[in-house]
């Protein structure tokens, strides 16, 4: 993509509206748009890191056999009374001109019971697992974070339904292993702890994922010993040890919720009397698990925590693109020169921005760091009279000039 | 993809409370479910179809330069009123916890011009164009015509800008190629018609483009001599004569529309003020352009005409699975082999759904049918005696038989 035809621009004055870094760094750099408080437009920069990130989501969700489905938003009151959730203030309503009132699904375990309960009756067909990546939305009392709290924002949730307890147990264990996965390969597996927090009242805990920012909302507890946490809301339960090791030397540290993974058990296949035939000819209950992680929020979560005073450094998997080409001057030879790497590497399909435009030096490499792409080549007069390109990688502070003839085998090696 | 753990079951009554086809057919092959009039969820088979979709009218865009992004379904009132479309009666309208009403967008102009106007001043960074695929909501007075007609559905937006009429012409040109290899490659090419219809207030023409069946809501009159159409409600203005030819000779069929294509002009412009700075120094009123394809609905359209009285018959390219492998009969030789041919299309990553049920043979033909892969690969102790398996393309009545050793080859010569 030539950045000369790049829509979004790079902003230098911090947004006022914003105190949260991630808004901030993602308006500036040109990735989100503010439409209002907790509503962003995903700007050309920003879709291309939100879809890798859902596709990096997708497949996990894939390998531990989740079948992608796609649920509407639309919710109906019926669905919603029947477990008692219709008047939780969360639920936007919605008017439409038919002579009912719908909701906005904030979740969707009052869709997808009963959708599953259509089509499932045998324990043959258990268990099984559906998920889905969508728009969710929901009223936000505040939401000054960004995209860390969205009104309306993306959604990945996956539910799975068992024949028993411990079938529900096994596949939590597995849904836990993929969510590390995702927290590793989008850059956060280092700062995100598994977490023991509320189980409500049909659960005795529920965990979450939670990554270490000063942005988060929650407190929790990190076990020195095991390298768990636990939420804050449950410490005293458990008499301030830890339910993995016992050990009582913990520390708190502020973190954001990036995922959580729930045993609802009966929590909802009860209302909606989601019943299996076993094999012994009895009917009994189908014990159900959720597992959310928010595309959106995790990719705010990155920002907040991959970043510098200059700008996000984005992690490889989910950059927008893998290098930035920029040339620095206006010599034909400089112009010729970036344009033909340019198209080298559009052959290869390798993700490239290039900086073609007539801007400054100063403010070329500026947006450069602004905008965070993890591989940094510059093509200008100095570097070829050195017959070379100078490489510099985002998240280090060193640079070097490679070789015209070397860069191609350097680029594979890094992509 | 094993048939046993997929979700969603065929079924073989029609539904009751449908009367289109495709909504029949689609829910009887296990594709879609539907939750009230105009609201289907897309069950796995169906949101792998309209994925696909999806990429192909995604490829197309990008190939003609649009940006990807993505709005917001919340719309502001406010900018809604300064077009003078906010009572418009299809905007389903949402109470939140805050002190105001939004709409829920079921078109995006009031979203992206204010959206180009905040980040693009200069004519040098003109023409540009963006678009979106995302979830739209539509108060719809009668919703019978399943995935044609949602209240909720999926749609891709594009939206181009300009600074002269010619840019406009010129680019709405490359549009309109774009949307007819988008209907090609879905398998509607041949009963797809460039149409001309009414152009509202702003601009003569618009253009359409409309696919042949009695499913569909319009007439269009279609000009023997060039193989353009007219849609009825311009037929009149036009003095019952093709634009483009001349020519009277024109017969009347029904259709669905399935894009269009309009110069917006300064229709949106003007009433949020975006103008650019032309090379002259001087504030000019930007050109607009809109271009909408719905996914949902095209899915739906080819169900309606690449179908018949078995079930779907999938064009390749927006197939669910490319190969359908079915073995009949429960004997270890046949389990095995058809297994081992699973691996192995598994292993070369070619899209298989495999039915492994032991449902008797009848069954598993007939949802093969229904199910509607473009070739189905059966496996049973017959086939095994000639140590081959049968192959049978679902557009297609005859079938033959293939050796084991030759099915790689023609698997690859087919996909």
């Amino acid at each position: 993509m030539k950045q000369s035809k790049l829509f979004g621009k790079t902003i230098y004055e911090v947004p006022k509206d914003e105190v949260s870094k991630n808004a901030q760094l993602l308006i500036r750099g040109g990735f989100v748009d503010k439409l209002m408080a907790g509503v962003y437009y995903y700007l050309p920069l920003g879709k291309r890191v939100l879809s890798k990130i859902e596709n990096i989501v997708r497949e996990e969700m894939n390998a531990i056999g989740g079948q992608e489905i796609l649920m509407s938003a639309l919710q109906k009151k019926e669905d919603w009374q029947t477990t008692g959730r219709w008047d939780i203030d969360v639920m936007m309503k919605v008017q439409t001109n038919l002579d009912k009132e719908f909701g906005l699904g904030w979740t969707h375990e009052e869709a997808v019971t009963p959708l599953a309960k259509k089509y499932v009756r045998s324990y043959k067909d258990f268990p099984f697992s559906l998920y889905q990546i969508q728009t969710k939305f929901r009223n936000e009392k505040r939401a000054k974070s960004g995209i860390l709290r969205g009104r309306e924002f993306v959604m990945k949730d996956l539910y799975s339904f068992h024949t028993s307890e411990e079938s529900l147990d096994e596949f939590y264990l597995q849904a836990k292993d993929a969510y590390s996965k995702v927290f590793k390969r989008v850059g956060l597996g280092d700062k995100t702890y598994f977490t023991y927090a509320s189980g409500g009242d049909f659960s005795k805990y529920s965990h979450e994922f939670q990554t270490l920012t000063d942005a988060g909302e929650d407190n929790i507890h990190i076990c020195d010993k095991c390298g768990i946490a636990i939420n804050e809301e449950v410490v005293e339960e458990l008499d301030g040890k830890c339910p993995e090791c016992g050990s009582s030397d913990l520390h708190v540290e502020k973190a954001v919720e990036v995922g959580n993974i729930f045993k609802l058990k009966n929590r909802f296949t009860d209302p909606f009397n989601f019943k299996f035939l076993d094999s012994d000819g009895k009917e009994k209950t189908v014990m159900m698990g959720c597992y959310g992680i928010g595309p959106s929020r995790l990719m705010g979560t990155v920002v907040e925590i991959l970043s510098d005073e200059k700008g996000v450094v984005w992690p490889k998997e989910i950059a927008p693109y893998q290098i930035h080409l920029v040339s620095l001057g206006n010599s034909d030879e400089v112009k010729n020169k970036a344009e033909e790497i340019y198209n080298d590497l559009q052959q290869q399909k390798v993700e490239v921005l290039f900086d073609d435009r007539g801007e400054s030096a100063g403010v070329k490499l500026k947006d450069s760091d602004l905008i965070g792409i993890p591989l940094r080549v510059v093509v200008s007069a100095k570097t070829l009279g050195q017959d070379g390109v100078e490489i510099k990688k985002r998240s280090e502070e060193g640079f070097e000039i490679i070789k015209l003839g070397d860069l191609q085998h350097y680029l594979k090696n890094f992509i």
